[in-house]
């Protein structure tokens, strides 16, 4: 099978333009088929507080009322997608840029009230990667925002890393894929703030019983995971550096 | 050859989101291959103003800084396209929502400053045909915003009546196109208010001679007869009426 890179970026990334740039560069030079996946970084907060809106975040995750939905379909689906599809194609990357409703690429369902009502937020049900795969075929580059829909209308916001890792796993029926989630730091940190090199399910569990591992590394740690349990061949936890800089340290996540 | 209705909806449609959700049921139910292109209504403005930017408009147009790029981009290709999207999904059309920039789809250049610095306004320059084609190809319907971009990383604020007329032009090779463009009136109105049922180009230049057409109605005249001199067989203008209800009134542009 080909060999296949999904890679997610968010945060600082996409804050930093001039990072960003440098990201897209080092993407666009990536040899064969690669899919990218964005967050929105700090942008959607910074144009809720310009629209008078008060941006409400518990544990990291953006409770999306209405407005607040609008906002991020705006920033992300708009203003950063558009914003890394011109910059990929100046560089001769022929990308298109993609939400989940678009050619129905990323189905999802809202997320259920439990205990607390995470608003037009949706978790991914479907991906269809007949459509992606297509597009691939072309030699073409999908650039998904995490937003999604639910196939009734609804327009909904969607954790970009879980985004990434359900079209890694969607996908890995024609490619040999690796997911690389890319985030503030170069990999997980230890004990003394060293990158661990390599870690498997049994070593998570113990680190994230001694604090070691905690916030949002959690649910990343969870993704990489389901996605190696679930047919991607390896997931590398890393920071914009090692993309720009093959030397740079990365953690790859082992079954 | 096969038929492709190319439509265009801009204004009031878009504001409203009752007689938008008519329209797409009424796009969607259209047989054949389709394409629309849309404006973004007043919905722009109205997001500058939010923002605390103030409009700048002149005979209609928009002067495109920076900021106001940034919110066109924002609110054209993310907000209105993708909740264009999610409705066309939600009744069984499987649209893809572009942006110029989207596959290289309709590239632009920079309007050129004569007496007037549009500033971030582009012309198009270059349809990539084959891109739109072979999406229709696969039974998908292209949805595009009216943003563009130079193929130097630098996207543009486009009007949406000469994006529409391009695509119709570019995509006539391979079709018999028919381009519909609607707006706020049944058609181009006479003296006494009533719909002139079709007009040629000699019959336009006396009505604008005498003043019967004037503003707004001129360009879209211009493109028209454009369209039809470069391929596209058929060109009306009218109001969303009569998507919604076949029987309404339109004025037919013919050579």
């Amino acid at each position: 099978m080909k060999k296949l890179q999904v890679i997610k970026i968010g945060g600082k990334v996409i804050d930093d333009d001039e990072q960003l740039l440098q990201v897209l560069n080092a993407f666009a030079h990536i040899e064969g088929p690669k899919i990218l996946v964005h967050g929105g970084g700090s942008k959607a907060s910074e144009m809720e507080k310009a629209l008078g809106l008060v941006p409400n975040m518990v544990e990291g995750r953006r409770i999306t009322n209405k407005d607040s939905l609008d906002v991020v379909t705006m920033v992300y689906a708009g203003l950063i997608n558009k914003t890394i599809i011109a910059g990929l194609q100046q560089i001769g990357c022929n990308a298109i840029g993609l939400s989940g409703a678009d050619g129905n690429a990323v189905e999802a369902q809202k997320r259920p009230i439990n205990t607390l009502d995470y608003g037009f937020v949706g978790d991914v049900k479907k991906v269809n990667d007949a459509f992606i795969d297509s597009l691939l075929g072309k030699g073409m580059t999908p650039v998904f925002s995490a937003i999604t829909h639910n196939g009734d209308g609804q327009l909904l916001n969607t954790n970009a890393d879980t985004m990434a890792a359900e079209i890694a796993i969607a996908i890995s029926d024609k490619y040999q894929v690796e997911l690389v989630l890319v985030f503030e730091k170069n990999g997980v940190l230890g004990t003394n703030g060293e990158v661990i090199e390599q870690i498997e399910e049994a070593s998570f569990l113990k680190l994230k019983e001694d604090k070691t591992i905690s916030d949002g590394m959690i649910p990343k740690l969870i993704n990489a995971f389901n996605a190696l349990k679930k047919g991607v061949v390896a997931v590398k936890l890393t920071s914009a550096n090692y993309l720009i800089d093959n030397d740079s340290e990365c953690t790859k996540v082992v079954l």
